[in-house]
């Protein structure tokens, strides 16, 4: 494996200036064109089979070990968000209210660098790796679901992939079996009442009093209908019903958020939620619309696989402690991935040392590059080792 | 009317010793024999009609005047409670567990002494008095009704009724148009979930969670679905589910009791309520069990006649004050009276002076006597002027 | 009185121009120019004694009777809404945004003209009549609160007052001993809670689940703390908390509106919405912000001067029809007059005959004016009868 | 080991002996007499060190090896329960409503079984075992604290501990590194309103329908201030105010139970109950009175030592399945012991093949009694590998 990090040390100063360019030249989910064409040519120049357009904006490509043996998948995610950065560096974004505030530039990075770097490996490489780089993660329903319909994972064995993240310390693996990522769901509720006058409401369905006791229904999803094993969020966000303060409410929006990890309490939850609007709109005599949109699944990492990352991360030079994380709550769409083949997602510590770090997302938000090398390490020696058997 | 004072100030000494014996020998409701049998043979020695057993238990006897007019009923109540009497004086309850703690034996007395007196003066009276004596006004459903599906309204251009009052001081006649006394009615909800262990409430349909949404959900039939104008109250007085402290509830007994003036406002609730407990449950998937029993309805007095007994009061010797009351929230089953015929019922008030009342249905409830003449005065008057007429 | 009512014939067709002369230039609470100066230039030139600017812009006329006697004094307002008029009619407001549309303009017209008529019968009259035109009846704290404090009650022995009252028929008088028109308040309430991510409720205090508990806790001073004989509202009217689908709300802002009838159940009120909020943020760890801002008192009339009210205007030539009304919602400053001196304030229907009225406050709110004649009518026989005793 | 299977093998028949007969004679909790006696006489016998009285009624007897070495510690509990047993075999309960329903027969004669065989291969053992025999599991405070006080883990390296579980199938051993059981608690609150007539809500405190709200609001501490990736319950499992259905409750009492796996999330919900309590009667004007009651802590295992019995389970030539478990909502004293000293507590299948288990504490609780064989292979290899080392 030394082999493999001195080609990524070679590599390492051409990740970052990447990793910079893309910063620099962000594109939102779906509508990414630059991008994918860096993407395509880079790999093209390696020699490796390029595909483009997969599943709308993805690009996928192989290099083919010199021996047959199993084919591994690596992907990264390589687009941005609408938000206008706050930072100060020469490399910051030249899009007005566009940004990589979510580090997928330094995803793609790390992985053009390593394809180049087992690209030089390639005469003594077993099997076959399948780079996979995805459009459209940040917004449902997300580029993966598009790159496996248009084949992406045909003939793929495993696939590993990894976030950069900014809260935790350089040079740490983070990884869990199991349901890792939570499956980040939303809804809307309209209580349909009757408005009229406040000093009169025996002629009215005030839809505030119906929401109030709506609200208070809802906690009894989570806190009487869920075991205590299972994690579950029901979380009502927002509540809107700006009225006069004599007139009382025709109508009330509720909007808000569902967290799970098992499919099983998605479905349920998605049914007692309709259950307890409807019953107590009923108890009302008031109407009501009720929409459930899903999010990503829950991204669930398989066992074996996942203690296949966690062992041969303590290879990895640069990497300096390995960690069971607790589930996240947050979604991500290489859940998908993880319902055809076997695989794993982790976190790449990438917080810069000595300073509070802001959280993903943030206008602020910035990684240490450094833990692009500690990506394309882990990653690498993953494909090497899985390739090998 | 002097002569009709005259001859009550006669016979107050027997009333007394009438209402003493009745207190000594008290019946419950629906199994009264000896005092209807008493009434029946107090009127048969004036020479009045008698019929027994009208209704049931109930005696009505009709006294004549010379010249045609028309026909007063004059109503009292017999009936004892099953209450087991403090009270110390000479002529305490000698039935066990039983006793006229609301002050039916004062009502018969003082009917059975103006019968007495009104026979002297019928030569000159014009029209005619009937004396409904009921049976059973404290048990729904009551005596009431019984009598007259069995005619003792027959013929009956209106009718009058008093309640001796023991916290109204003596002297005062209480009286109010419209509404005047309450419906109470009874509701027995039962929530039906499943039970199982304090630790897996996602196992359990949990009836005691579900009871808390129901208690705070029925708030708003009042608060919401009543007019302030009109008179409504809700109000769940036990709740039961006795289980140990780590085995979630299967079911939850509620019961309560409703009051209402207005007919609609009454069966809107018992609706409303319906709607409640089954949008409640719906919402936890749970079932119920819903039961509205019907006490009497609101006694709802006429105008004309209301203001009549306010204005004649005023003549009646032992009357000191004459005084609108704000409506009761008991119930009286003289209101089926009133939806038959027009007519009044009033309060007299039998406080003993200088001391502080005991409350109807009180173990030492006690009436200073005094108030039966001021009663029979005042239904005296109203019947002589009403006949004149 | 046949007098008045000639006189009364004879000023009408005046009484209608000045109506429509103020329906054309209506003036906003507080920004009152025009009207006051047209009203006393009215009065002066009938040679009354006239103070303007009185409490701010009000003017106060005074009438006096050849003989002495009881100074009785009539009210009418004068200032008009933020509205814009959606009537068609050739005397519709030349005001942008601004419209007659409760009536004042035909309680000035009405008053005016009753005061040319008194003044025409002066010699014959005994005691005073005082002419109150009173500025901003529309926003709390209203004008009648500085006209009194102004003097304009000094040595008043009565007051009467009228509403025009468009959903009403033509020639009914409306009246109410006792509470009439309810105190209107307005409540705000700001939940401080604690923002952060819906997946991470823990870390948060969710202030619309608080919310949730507050507006169902609220419910229970209505339904288990006022009398069901009492009348009260409380009505959370307004709710908001405008966020993101997945960020915990920091705070929600309710407001809402509380009526009562009677000042020590608004006191009770008051405090009690305190408490609950107070109580209930306890109990989520969460802060609040509470205010309540009163309207008018309750206007409460009083009996002898009602009774007076209904018995006069049985004389009145256009009244067909005179009934006891149920209490109003709304709330009126003349609630302030009466607690200072005794009187009456009594509705005068004002619909048009033949079409559903629109309600006060309506873009197309119009009233018959014929109503004018018959509350000029009414007040006029007060004045007169109540002067001569 | 193997000598240690054939040991067992031969002491088989006399563990199945000894626990018919601890089954015929139970004894509960803090009652103990004849079975430590029979404990200690069995370990005399053998002539171990013996301590009778530990921390009450608990029996220590120790097993010195030949060689120094670590020393490890097994438990097992002898207490029995307060149930009327309902089996009909031969040895059913001879003692009115007492019953070895929850296997501590099992465990006791597995434990000294076990001692005698190995007893027998003392010369080549290194180290020392100590038995720790305990009483009074079924009731907290539990027999483990005073034990423990009393010196039973003095000189302790490693503690080990099993429960027969008769829903687990015969051969199958379950563990869970971290929290195993739960902490078990309880808590009582009432209410304490003010009753009065049902008609009449304004003049009392509604204590039901501040449970309702209170049972409502206590909802909220598990769904929005525990994560969803902690554990917790708590159940509202018992509720009274009976009362007759026009009376309004004066108190209400509430008991249930809250189970969680951490000590801080214990603690926490301690706090967070009595600050909902205290709000909701707070924003109802009501007393109240809290009382939480601790049960067990939650039994956590140690990582190290749960792997260990894991790993070494494979040998037994009984176990035919090992698991991770889920952890586990009862509660369990052995959790005392691992706050002190490093050790595991796992699941020995015991259900009886071919037929449904009844649940422990059932009337009909059964085991099938090879199981006891399997808890003693596994812990005695687990105690001599230990020893070894």
């Amino acid at each position: 494996m030394d082999q493999l990090y001195r080609y990524l040390d070679d590599v390492y100063e051409e990740m970052v200036q990447i990793r910079r360019h893309l910063h620099q030249y962000p594109e939102l989910s779906f509508e990414e064109v630059e991008t994918p064409k860096l993407i395509a040519e880079f790999h093209e120049k390696l020699g490796h089979d390029v595909r483009t357009g997969v599943g709308g904006r993805g690009v996928v490509a192989t290099l083919k070990g010199a021996k047959p043996g199993p084919t591994v998948a690596l992907r990264a995610d390589f687009d941005a968000l609408p938000i206008q950065e706050e930072n100060d560096f020469s490399y910051k974004s030249m899009v007005d209210g566009v940004m990589h505030a979510c580090g997928h530039d330094g995803h793609t990075a790390a992985l053009l660098g390593l394809a180049k770097a087992l690209n030089r490996m390639k005469d003594e490489m077993d099997g076959n790796i399948v780079f996979i780089h995805q459009h459209a993660e940040e917004i449902p329903p997300g580029g993966a679901i598009a790159m496996i319909e248009d084949g992406c994972l045909d003939g793929v064995d495993v696939i590993f992939g990894t976030h950069l993240w900014a809260t935790c310390p350089l040079g740490e693996i983070g990884f869990r079996a199991g349901a890792f990522m939570a499956a980040p769901d939303r809804f809307d509720i309209k209580i349909q009442g009757y408005g009229g006058h406040g000093s009169q409401p025996e002629l009215t369905k005030d839809s505030i009093a119906i929401a109030g006791q709506l609200i208070v229904n809802m906690q009894q999803i989570v806190s009487r209908r869920v075991s205590a094993l299972d994690s579950a969020v029901v979380s009502i966000c927002s509540i809107e019903a700006k009225n006069p303060y004599n007139i009382i409410a025709d109508s009330v929006n509720l909007t808000g958020t569902v967290r799970t990890f098992k499919e099983e309490i998605r479905d349920q939850i998605e049914k007692e939620i309709e259950r307890v609007v409807k019953g107590t709109c009923m108890a009302a005599d008031a109407d009501y619309i009720y929409q459930y949109t899903r999010g990503y699944p829950a991204t669930v990492n398989h066992k074996e696989e996942t203690e296949f990352i966690a062992e041969i991360a303590k290879l990895a030079p640069t990497v300096t402690s390995i960690k069971e994380y607790e589930p996240q709550m947050g979604g991500e769409d290489f859940a998908y991935y993880l319902q055809h083949v076997k695989g794993a997602f982790f976190f790449t510590g990438a917080g810069i040392p000595g300073r509070e770090s802001y959280p993903h997302h943030h206008p602020k938000f910035d990684i240490d590059e450094r833990a692009l090398l500690t990506a394309a390490q882990v990653l690498g020696i993953a494909a090497l080792s899985y390739t090998k058997n």
